[in-house]
């Protein structure tokens, strides 16, 4: 039997899992992701996150390896996982996996993120959904050889992978550019705190995601200013403006994504994230003829456990 | 010789003019947009605003007419001045010319919005725009006829003229997009107040522009995210991320309202605003083997002495 302690600590939450044999004995959680860190913040910030969440584990497993995904391992991070450049298997990120020392002088391991640089196109950077994907394909090593994944969220991301290794991913500003719009920009100034009925959401959503599909390269900053236009005359009810946009984002994301699996029916579509927002890219997708193989909500934990495996931190039979 | 006091009213700025036959013989300016009026606010938030920045012309020449454009007469504003329906000419915005009531009693005209509203398209306003083109279109109404209009800014305006007409327009969000992703997202992060040389702020805004150019429908959440990575991997200085962005979102804006102006070289464009971002405009217009016929800055003086005699205010020649 062997146990881990493993950390998902991403910019605005930390969790913590106490595992054995891949299974959870124990998990927590706290706000003290990477940019809510406890005074003084910095080193000692981390510290005492860290002791805060899972001291007393540590001191009842002294012996128990402990790993962590997430922004932790940016530059800003406790110490940084320096970027491995795709394509990039499992052993390749457990082979590079960054380190800090944890206030009883442990070792922590920290999963590197993924770097693509294509001279030829922009560069792009994932850090911490590798290990989602990781946990997620956990059970198929068929999807390792040849699929596309899809983690909604603040930046989407899209990654494909094959034999065996995370090929190539794209990174979609989608639900910030969500936020921004509904929090900072003219957009929000008619949108009402009051939700919309499940009716008119799903109406105004599919009308959003229509306009998208309908437009050219370029459109969207055209396309999102009808967003006022809608609700100036009165086409849509004031509280449904936030579901138009929100249509009108995700559907571009996905006119812009899905292009390369046009003529590909067969590759599988594996998606991770939660399940409201899924439910949303679920429904573009089935306007697109486009279905999703398998869904995953937090899969990190079993990523994570992969992961120390792969840099024999645990035993595993 | 004829008198008129000409106000160019919009959301953060308040213009004043005081025109004989057309030119200027004052003009003052005040921070008095609709979004900043003097307390209390409101109706009389707008008569302080008017007392102060011409009460003084008022008393000098009572019988002066007094017109104004701009978001002064959005239904936040000090009377609504409802829109107009597309296509629309001069003399459609002079009939239907909103009224509000000056602090003296006397009357203020204000120069009405266009509404376009196709049940087949998502609908779009203009405010403000369309006295701005009336002036630059003054001393050419062969523009009138078959001409499309540019006005860069925080929303920009692409119009068309046709047959007397303001026949069809589109706005483009790109200013705003730029301002709430520089100041409310992860990519203002990296940019520092310091701007770039003259010579990397163009070979970055060169590359966003080119990155937009080889971009598909939809790609643009995709896009912006590069300009973190293009920070992150040193491709870029950071204070030239700014330019970059720049150049990703006009590049965007070109590559969707240019789409009809392909194979008509011959309608001419007229770019009406600012000088450093017109500039940015005809770099990417240039690249794109389009030409500029003219450009002007401020015309709104001019578009409201049009309108004052369309509406038979003032006496002409």
């Amino acid at each position: 039997m062997s146990k881990l302690i493993a950390l998902d600590w991403g910019t605005s939450s930390l969790r913590a899992y106490l595992l054995e044999d891949g299974s959870i004995l124990e998990k927590r959680q706290s706000a003290h992701g990477i940019q809510h860190l406890p005074e003084p913040g910095g080193m000692k910030g981390y510290e005492t996150a860290f002791e805060r969440i899972c001291g007393d584990w540590r001191k009842q497993y002294p012996e128990c390896a402990v790993v962590a995904s997430g922004m932790v391992g940016s530059a800003q991070g406790w110490s940084e996982a320096p970027y491995v450049r795709c394509p990039a298997a499992l052993d390749d990120l457990a082979k590079q996996a960054g380190e800090a020392t944890l206030p009883d002088g442990g070792k922590l391991y920290i999963v590197p993120g993924l770097l693509l640089d294509d001279p030829d196109a922009a560069p792009d950077v994932i850090r911490g959904e590798e290990i989602q994907i990781t946990g997620a394909l956990a059970e198929h090593p068929e999807w390792w050889q040849a699929s596309r994944i899809l983690l909604p969220g603040t930046h989407s991301k899209w990654v494909t992978m094959r034999d065996g290794k995370l090929e190539h991913f794209s990174t979609y500003m989608t639900g910030e550019l969500f936020a921004v719009l509904c929090d900072h920009s003219i957009l929000g100034r008619l949108m009402p705190e009051q939700q919309a009925s499940a009716e008119d959401a799903g109406a105004a959503f599919d009308l959003g995601f229509s306009v998208a599909r309908q437009g050219g390269t370029g459109d969207l900053s055209h396309q999102i200013f009808s967003t006022r236009t809608m609700g100036l005359t009165e086409r849509l009810p004031n509280q449904a403006l936030r579901n138009y946009l929100s249509g009108l984002l995700i559907g571009n994301e996905l006119m812009s994504a899905t292009r390369s699996l046009v003529g590909k029916p067969s590759l599988p579509l594996i998606m991770i994230g939660e399940g409201a927002l899924c439910d949303l890219y679920l429904r573009g997708l089935e306007t697109l003829g486009i279905g999703c193989t398998a869904q995953f909500n937090n899969t990190s934990y079993i990523g994570l456990w992969k992961f120390a495996a792969a840099r024999n931190l645990i035993q595993t039979n």
